[in-house]
Parts: structure tokens; C-alpha cells; sequence
């Protein structure tokens, strides 16, 4: 049986298969599907008649709507990703990220809950965003707000959890530092952009609203 | 030293002290001091001809605040509570609730990381929300639809963890409904009420906001 590579040593993943593909393999073909993702969403938008903000807002929602449905999703229902010998790409991804953080190959249950909420309830929901944002709904921005805040909470318990079981999950500090705290930083300031734009746009409805009828009824 | 009523049977609690008060006295405070919380709020929330919806949400985001700060707040941060001999009715709080989720004894990272998040920044933010229903800030709705949204995350990781680890920290079935599901079940029924209604109110805004400029710019 081959030895695994993740901290702690300990970790028992029976049946555990080594990374077939390198780390350059991995990053380069997430990256290049990201940005052909970004660029026919960003082409696309241009029907819209949309601000460019809004139309980057649209290519984040696609991005990280399919990263949560397509990569977190595999994740989620994929418990012994570990042992796959076949090369598969998302079981790739998992066992070199679990090197960052060796929670993803031993199933904590806090980081597949946090998963599983983010692939099943935020992914869906990050591309409803786009499709809000693209035809002006009413809802687009409690929308936006509530996937952000998600993001950001789920991050949260990630994080949290890590430091109260020691933050001792990574198999160096290269890995700690470019998977763990890298790859994660995206989901903790762009959602917190968003959120806080979200927020001024909604008071100032309300201050529209408020101002138009003296006696704000709705309120 | 003395044996822990809590399951599994072998979690390790050196240094137990066993309950001083009774379920029933435990109960009334929690009973009689929200009561207390409720109707000073609603007396008070009288001053400041509010509908009876706004006047209800007043008491509710006082009552559930308090909760969080105090509650919560020193189980977040009182590690040994189950070591308490003093009878310190806070403490008594938790090695009671114990029974129906041991987890809280056993300090399991994923209870003390949603516990923090709500007694730190739920807490304080209901507080808020208190204030700004009854002044009629503008980010009422949004500040609201905020920590609703929070809680529910913060129940669902409590549940979805405890499934995915066994769905067994329970002393007996009368714990596990009364406690486990009784005593969290407001949480996820109010939440939601008050998330959908925040929901409606917000893009009810934007829909006037937008019948009233025909080009909507702040969209």
C-alpha cells in the first residue's frame, strides 16, 4: 500500500492512490477553463446593455457558481476521491489540495458540511445571479448578498475550525500558504466586496422609497 | 471522581462536576427572564408607533441577542463550564443542554466556531437590529435578512455535522427531541419567516425604485 503524503502522518486513507497529474497540470487546465468561462460570459454580457461592473460581477457569478457545482460538488460526493487510479481530473484536484489541507482526504465533517452547502445551495444559486443581473430582477441584489454572506460564513467555519484543531493540515508551508490561505483568499474579499455593495444598493432603495411617500408604509 | 451522564460514554471530561439545579429550575430562569426581556420590549417598543410586526421583531431580536451575548457568549468562551461547582446558573445551563448534545461538553470545533460566530457577531448585530426597526434606519431590512441568514447557516452546520458524525451525542430520546431539536427548532422557523419577508420588502424597493426612474441607474 502506498504511503500518502498528508499531515497528519497518521491519517488512515486505506486504499490511497498517488496524484497522477503535477501540480502545473492541475493549475493550468482550472485556469484555462476559468478563463474561457470568464471570456464567453464576458462576450455574452455585452448583449446586455449592462454596466462593466455588472458584467464582471456576471463572469465572478458564472466563475464561482461552476467551481461550487462542478469542483466542491465532486467533493461532496466523492468520499473516497483518494483512492481513484484512473488520472480523473476533479479527483486530481482533491488529493493535490488536500496537501494544503489534509481535512478534504480525512472527511472532516465540518469541511464537507461547509462544502456541501456551498455545491448544492450557493452554486445553483451563483448562477441564478447571472441570470439576475443580465435581465435587471428586482432580486439581484438580496441575491448577490445572501451568496456572499454564505461564502463568507462558510469560510469562516473553515478557517475557525482549522485553528480550534491545531491548524496543523498542511504537508509544508508552501502548500499551507498557496492552497490553504491562497486559493481561499478569492472567497473572503471578493465576496466581501460584493456583500458590502449589496448592502449600500439595498438602504439606498430604502432611502428612495422613504423619501417618495412621507409616511413610508412598506417600512 | 464522578461519572458524566453524557454519550458517548467515553468522552474523556476530567474534573465533572455534576448538575446542581434541576431541568425545571434551569427552565423557569431562562422562562421568566425572556418573558421579562419580551415585555419590557414590547412596552417600550410602544413609544415608537411601530406596527405590531415591527413591535413583535423588536422583542424577538432582543430576546434571541441576549441569548447569543449571554447564553452562548460564555459557552464560547468557558471551555471547562462542565467543571463548574459553584452552581453558576450559566454553567448549569450547558451541562444541562449537554445531555441532549454532547458535543457542547466535548467542545467539538464545529459547535464552538458556529457558537462564536453567533454570540460575536450575531449577538451584538440583533442588538442593532432592536435599534434600527425602531428608528427606521434604511438598513433595517438588510441588517436583519443579515443575521437570519447567519442563523440558519449556523443550524444547518450544527445539524449536517452532527449527521455526518453519527447523529449520536444524545444521553436519551427525551434529550435528543426536548433539547437537540426542541430548543434549536425557533431558530431555523423564526430565521426563515423574517429572511422571506425581508426578501419580499427588499425587492418590493427595487420594484418602486425602478417604476419611478424609467432608466434605472442606481441598477
Amino acid at each position: 500500500m502506498e504511503a500518502h503524503p498528508y499531515v497528519p502522518r497518521d491519517l488512515h486513507l486505506p486504499g490511497y492512490a498517488p496524484c497522477f497529474l503535477s501540480m502545473s497540470n492541475i493549475l493550468s487546465v482550472f485556469a484555462s477553463s476559468s478563463l474561457l468561462i470568464v471570456t464567453l460570459v464576458w462576450i455574452f454580457s455585452g448583449r446586455f446593455k449592462k454596466t462593466k461592473v455588472d458584467r464582471v460581477l456576471m463572469c465572478w457569478w458564472a466563475f464561482t457558481g461552476l467551481t461550487h457545482i462542478i469542483l466542491e460538488g465532486y467533493f461532496v460526493f466523492s468520499p473516497e476521491f483518494f483512492k481513484d487510479k484512473t488520472g480523473f481530473y476533479l479527483a486530481e484536484v482533491w488529493k493535490e489540495y488536500s496537501k494544503g489541507d489534509s481535512r478534504y482526504a480525512g472527511r472532516d465533517a465540518g469541511v464537507v458540511t461547509v462544502e456541501g452547502i456551498t455545491a448544492v445551495l450557493e452554486g445553483p444559486a451563483s448562477l441564478l445571479a447571472v441570470y439576475a443581473i443580465a435581465t435587471g430582477k428586482s432580486y439581484s441584489y438580496i441575491l448577490q448578498f445572501a451568496i456572499s454572506l454564505g461564502q463568507l460564513y462558510g469560510t469562516a467555519v473553515y478557517y475557525i475550525t482549522a485553528i480550534l484543531e491545531g491548524d496543523n493540515f498542511s504537508t509544508n508551508s508552501f502548500y499551507y500558504y498557496a492552497y490553504y490561505i491562497g486559493a481561499n483568499a478569492s472567497w473572503i474579499v471578493i465576496p466581501l466586496i460584493i456583500a458590502i455593495r449589496c448592502w449600500r444598493k439595498i438602504c439606498a432603495a430604502f432611502r428612495v422609497q422613504g423619501g417618495q411617500t412621507k409616511k413610508p408604509k412598506v417600512r
